[in-house]
């Protein structure tokens, strides 16, 4: 499937599926930093990225009587100067594969052509789109309304991958791969955590792609998402490192793993790195379709259960402990989530998409962050990222710990302190027989991992 | 002076030189990338960074009544779990070195004490923290309304830099010196400008710090602002590379340099770098306080002009040349502009900073892209940045060429089509005897260029 195709197919399918409305999705504009000139690295937003591809800032596209059209901004005065020859109209419209291209002056004599109740709209993250798309339809855009029905039908088609965005993916983790390649070669003691990233950073400088997501590579691992990077790693330490490229396209991919700065794995850091690496492998063996992804993230804390049962920090039994919610003292986030365009994919429609319709979001502890919660289908992509940390934060709180008093040996748990926080993360595919880790080459075996840094 | 010395500092001057008004600097909001958990790296406002430094998004400054009082958000529940333990009150007071610091929660009260018609706010680039201040102060606060008043008093400040304020620009300068380093150890026929990028992009992750601008590190060099990159370099070609770190507090650095590909400078790629050099050098020498900056680029116009006179591209008096625009046809923008806290310092104010009071940009071809039209003054940073530019867009227009037929050799000027584009930019400080060049070690030199590439 070739990208023209994917992209022109993408188009027809939601004319045809939304054949009575006129639907307006917009790129988006380039958000500023610290003045008008400087604006960060411009990316369209997601929706738009799945039916047009990269367009420049301020497009808008329209599709309506079974035809696509894209609006662009006409460049600035001089602009050929600063930034070069712009494609012509037709070249842009080869280049988004829409059926049209016209000029962002014609959009709203264009729009006014039909009935304003027939318009169905996408909302965006920037709030200039969204003030001109009110500007345009006369109206607020918004996510609950009635242009639901357009987010419903686009989620119900990027949740299912297509030849095209799985190859993109899979060029996402191979992007990674290699920063994780470049990553694990520069652990060394005294070296500083940016030094690592700086590495990982330099793999997908060099594709000239983007980051899916501001990685995490800390030696804090019992802080979920540590963004902050900068102390000197230890021997005894261990780096957690949450990474993701993004592809050409777009696309995104999400892995963690957790070394030894040492190369060598201490025995209470082996001891939970071997649970976190079962339970993923549980996981993995377990996704497949038809399963409901809540039930995995259920077997997970189970699996936790048991294993820290093993290692005398919990007594009684695993489903028990997990019924209870012993596990998020250890485990407080969700098993994974869906992967796209985005590394959690459609979060901009809030739960719409990791959801499934009818479902919401727990609100007790540790279910309250599981971000999926739908029967797992062929053609999905979704994280398995299981973890364990020794966050102070919980483990100081009676309001958490002494509901457990019968079960948990706190003084055990407290001999494992040091290890932080472990997880480990892939990419996968759910295929009609079982699974596939797009991100299988990334070593996630002690052995391979203590050959590797020690390298 | 320590940071703490220049912040408090900078905060009393402010409430001194205004003591009878209320004043708003808010720092933004983190700008939303793709999904709401993902935002670009924040940033705050330029002029909240001068006087408080880095604090987290959402945080609102405001001085009255001779103190200071920094309003921050709350974390949000859980926010423990993922982003780690927050500094208390006090030591985010501590860091922003106000007076005093608050709940975010508080500043309606605490700003509805003043009388309305006493505030002065800036206004930021963010949308979202523009529409919360219309909110706070029932007002749209606006560059050029009665805030103005405010916005004048900071450049004020600004256009100086104080000993902290340099040694920042100092530190930015140094990263960026190891970033050339790396760059120009990278360069080799074949490989692709995505390489040069990304080790030197490596330089400023090390360093923990952010990158001032999107870099320009392309063979294109004749777009004056190609931030697309990712060409395989031939032998023939030369990378024109204009990159700027950031320090650890946000200010910038800006420099240029254009090196030879295959590490050997062509005849007519020499011709023309050794000109621009001349012209580098002939406005550094001549930048010192007292002059106007657009004397300085009026010197470089002329000596532009003779240049291309001696390379027999034009025939006539330099003078007569530059009065005419001739320049403009390879030289269409300014010599340099301000430089601080932004990499083109104070430009979210407009002109207001770069122009002196009462005067305006020119429409004129060429002296519309001039940022700077100010007196230098002691203290001040600039940057100084001619070049030299074959744009077919300029030389195959015909309005532009044909009133130039007199003294103009088309023919002779595309002997020099290859060369493209060369800049060489320096950062420079202007002190009371002459000026200083922060970022003279960084080679620009031919022979020095030539045995590094070759080495």
């Amino acid at each position: 499937m070739t990208r023209e195709e994917a992209l022109r197919g993408r188009q027809r399918a939601l004319l045809e599926t939304l054949p009575k409305h006129v639907l307006v999705i917009a790129a988006g504009q380039s958000r500023l930093r610290n003045i008008t000139s400087l604006a960060y690295p411009f990316r369209p937003a997601s929706s738009f990225l799945y039916f047009f591809g990269k367009m420049p800032p301020g497009t808008i596209a329209v599709l309506a009587e079974g035809s696509s059209t894209v609006f662009i901004e006409e460049p600035a005065k001089d602009d050929v100067l600063w930034h070069g020859p712009k494609p012509s109209f037709e070249q842009y419209r080869a280049a988004c594969c829409a059926d049209q291209v016209k000029s962002k002056s014609e959009l709203i004599t264009f729009i006014s052509k039909f009935d304003q109740t027939d318009i169905l709209a996408l909302p965006t993250l920037d709030p200039v789109t969204n003030g001109e798309l009110r500007l345009v339809l006369d109206r607020t855009v918004r996510r609950d309304g009635r242009d639901s029905t357009l987010i419903n039908v686009i989620i119900s088609m990027r949740l299912y991958h297509d030849a095209f965005s799985l190859a993109q993916v899979r060029e996402a983790c191979e992007i990674t791969s290699r920063a994780f390649e470049r990553g694990i070669a520069a652990l060394e003691p005294g070296a500083n955590e940016r030094k690592v990233r700086a590495e990982m950073e330099y793999a997908v400088g060099e594709a000239g792609t983007d980051l899916a997501f501001d990685p995490i590579v800390t030696t804090c691992g019992e802080v979920l998402h540590q963004t902050r990077c900068g102390a000197d790693m230890s021997a005894g330490e261990m780096l957690l490192v949450d990474f993701g490229a993004e592809s050409s396209e777009g696309y995104a991919s999400d892995v963690s793993r957790t070394w030894p700065v040492s190369g060598k794995f201490t025995g209470p850091q082996k001891d939970l790195y071997q649970l976190v690496l079962h339970v993923q492998k549980t996981a993995f063996a377990l996704a497949k379709p038809g399963i409901e992804f809540k039930e995995l993230h259920q077997v997970a804390c189970e699996t936790i259960c048991q294993g820290l049962i093993d290692l005398g920090i919990f007594t009684g039994d695993p489903q028990e402990l997990a019924r209870r919610g012993a596990h998020t003292l250890f485990f407080p986030h969700g098993l994974g989530h869906l992967l796209g365009l985005d590394v959690h994919d459609m979060e901009d429609f809030g739960d719409a998409a990791g959801y499934a319709q009818g479902r919401a979001r727990s609100e007790e502890f540790g279910y309250s962050a599981l971000r999926l919660d739908r029967v797992l289908e062929r053609d999905m992509i979704i994280t398995l990222e299981p973890g364990l940390y020794m966050i102070p934060a919980l483990l100081k709180d009676s309001q958490r710990t002494e509901p457990l008093a019968d079960c948990l040996n706190l003084e055990k748990a407290n001999d494992f302190l040091e290890v932080r926080g472990i997880r480990i993360e892939d990419t996968v595919l759910i295929t009609e027989e079982a699974s596939e880790s797009l991100t299988a080459s990334i070593p996630k075996e002690i052995s391979e991992i203590e050959a590797l840094v020690s390298a």
